[in-house]
């Protein structure tokens, strides 16, 4: 039985284009890996009528609609009193939801805005979604055929509370079968040379390979329907991870989920206590920032406007010689010394390109590798922090082997 | 009069969640920015009647959509097919749209498939809209209330086509009086207060406002209609700023556009040809990753695992100090100093809070600022980096005035 999905944003910051709508596609990506079949996106503004009538046209139509915005404090957050005009359901007091909201602020000792008292309202037997991470709760209820689940439209908040509780109420509600995802991240290919080598992969019937450029990595994506056996969704995410080469980082649904970059790396040095000392240049403390809260990061150091100079070899002997010198006087286990030259354009040109030289001292000696970035200046910036901690990942992943 | 626009993207890659719309985003923000009222964003995927049943309402509510996406020249691209379903329109062979077809297999040397033909039929009585950059062209009609315009879903091409083409006809067409928006852009107060402090705002009718919380600030927006006078948005906007008081750190649309808070810290800085030190602590490297590019930052320096310790004013004094250490040793015009404390759980503990001791060596002196940060461990980090070139800011805007 196909069972029909829907999405809708609401929010006069979507409708009227001051932010790009991400929860949607998000959503999309998650209800079609649980096996629904997405029909429709819709966003609308904060009017209580037009509102009202599309979730009277949603109840007809669809078996689940995720619904995001408008739950907020403020006079334009609306959702909860559309769906009681659209249902007929009275909005009810939730003395659960407003302990919780009096908590958040207590916990930031902060008095409570008369405002807030209003997201404790929510239309009478509505399912409540706690949220950890903000004042807004969620709710759930069914109207006519449509399972109606109302999130946040914060992303960090909406991803959270679809964690914590909206999946596993999915899939305890619908006779869903799930598609299988795997995951092949990449780091230092792009997407179309990614696609290249994979062309040769033949796949199954009904098997689907998709590819996802985000800003810290690139993805394959095999989605496997849920007739397809484990052996065999095995054997062809190796062959794909074989194709693609050293520069998948994580394969992620086998069925663990490793995590981005740092998540890789982080799990490598805690798993042997090593401690880190690092020097940046061209990721300009954006590596130390993705390191956040890591206890092996024992020392970093940034050095501005300090482009390298001379060739490859001596740019790659003076990144190494640095990452020997700080390892000895940090007294730690590795060291990660990233130099950079720029070597077309200016570096914060869109059409210019950085040559990379990474090193790192390890206990067994020095690595290290050269890389090029492109793109406009904060691309750069972050394919250098990523590509510093790339060779990290290249050390325990080939050591480990 | 309120002319109604609604934006429509097509394609299963948008409706399954691979592709993130963001031609929605920036179309509805051309035709707001033109004075139509966005009403509603709709995204579906390549399925005959859904499309067909869309096109039926919205030329029932629309004064203007326009549409994206579907236009190729493989079977899922359905969109003339559907608009003849919908509209009883025949489809038509056009000579013109084929010749450029051909053209730009011809510039390119290469053979044009069979498929390519089928680009070439449009509604009967439709405008044709030419494509300088790829083989779809777009059209245009009237279907019922509704001007409908087709575009490709390629970014690039259909905002060329915006641009060579439908804007001017727009204009033509309808007649417009666009709004102007007035943005209020805060830091170090939450949604709800700001919206508390303008509660006594007496607006003038049909003067809307609004709220948006992003990752760096707290926006309050004022959307005039046409027929407000100027010196009546002036007042209104400097009566909110006014209300907000100083974690107001630019007004957006009066008419220009100040930017972020980086941006409004980097015009200051670069207008005294300044320079600057920083030492930050719980920003964790993104402060310095923030001022990628500013030739101002002539030193950045990171200490981690560095909690502060004593009574504020200990803390407080201990960053005044090293802020002027750091002013004398770097020679620079400013100093800026990031202390913190974690005063609630732990710092990557989202329920915990950490206190922040900001200190700004001046060629005058020191200012210092005490600040609270919560939320998620990166939440912080983000909130010290921000709070920190907030006392920046401070300084400029107050000496300045």
């Amino acid at each position: 039985m196909t069972l029909i999905a829907e999405i809708f944003s609401q929010g006069a910051e979507i409708v009227s284009g001051q932010t790009v709508d991400t929860n949607a596609a998000w959503l999309s990506q998650q209800l079609a890996e649980l096996g629904f079949t997405l029909k429709r996106h819709t966003a609308v503004g904060d009017d209580l009528q037009d509102l009202a009538e599309l979730f009277g046209e949603i109840a007809g139509r669809a078996d689940c609609c995720i619904c995001t915005g408008g739950l907020g404090p403020t006079c334009d957050d609306l959702t909860a009193e559309a769906v009681s005009v659209a249902s007929g359901l009275p909005l009810e007091f939730d003395a659960v939801a407003f302990a919780a909201i009096q908590a958040y602020y207590a916990r930031r000792q902060r008095a409570m805005p008369e405002a807030n008292r209003k997201q404790a309202l929510l239309p009478a037997g509505a399912v409540r979604i706690d949220n950890r991470f903000g004042t807004a709760p969620g709710f759930a209820l069914q109207f006519r055929r449509c399972w109606f689940v109302f999130l946040p439209g914060v992303p960090f908040e909406m991803k959270q509370m679809f964690g914590d509780w909206v999946r596993t109420d999915l899939l305890q509600r619908f006779a869903l079968r799930p598609d299988t995802l795997v995951t092949l991240r990449c780091i230092g290919l792009g997407e179309s040379a990614i696609q290249q080598k994979l062309e040769p992969l033949a796949l199954p019937p009904g098997v689907v390979l998709g590819f996802r450029a985000a800003a810290d990595e690139v993805q394959a994506k095999l989605l496997f329907p849920a007739d397809v056996p484990e052996a065999e969704r095995l054997r062809i995410a190796a062959e794909a991870a074989a194709r693609i080469g050293d520069c998948v980082f994580a394969v992620d649904g086998l069925p663990d989920i490793k995590g981005d970059l740092v998540a890789v790396v982080d799990a490598a040095l805690a798993a042997g206590a090593h401690s880190l000392a690092i020097l940046e240049t061209a990721s300009h403390g954006l590596l130390a920032a993705k390191c956040l809260g890591r206890q092996w990061l024992k020392h970093a150091e940034l050095r501005l406007h300090n482009e390298t100079a001379g060739t490859d070899q001596q740019c790659a002997s003076h990144a190494a010689t640095l990452a020997r010198a700080l390892q000895a006087e940090r007294q730690t286990d590795f060291a990660l010394v990233q130099l950079y030259r720029v070597d077309s354009g200016r570096f914060d040109d869109k059409d210019g390109g950085i040559v990379l030289y990474n090193a790192l001292a390890t206990p067994q000696g020095v690595v290290s590798r050269q890389s090029t970035a492109h793109g406009a200046g904060i691309h750069k910036q972050n394919q250098a922090a990523l590509l510093a901690l790339d060779l990290l990942r290249r050390y325990f992943q080939n050591s480990c082997l």
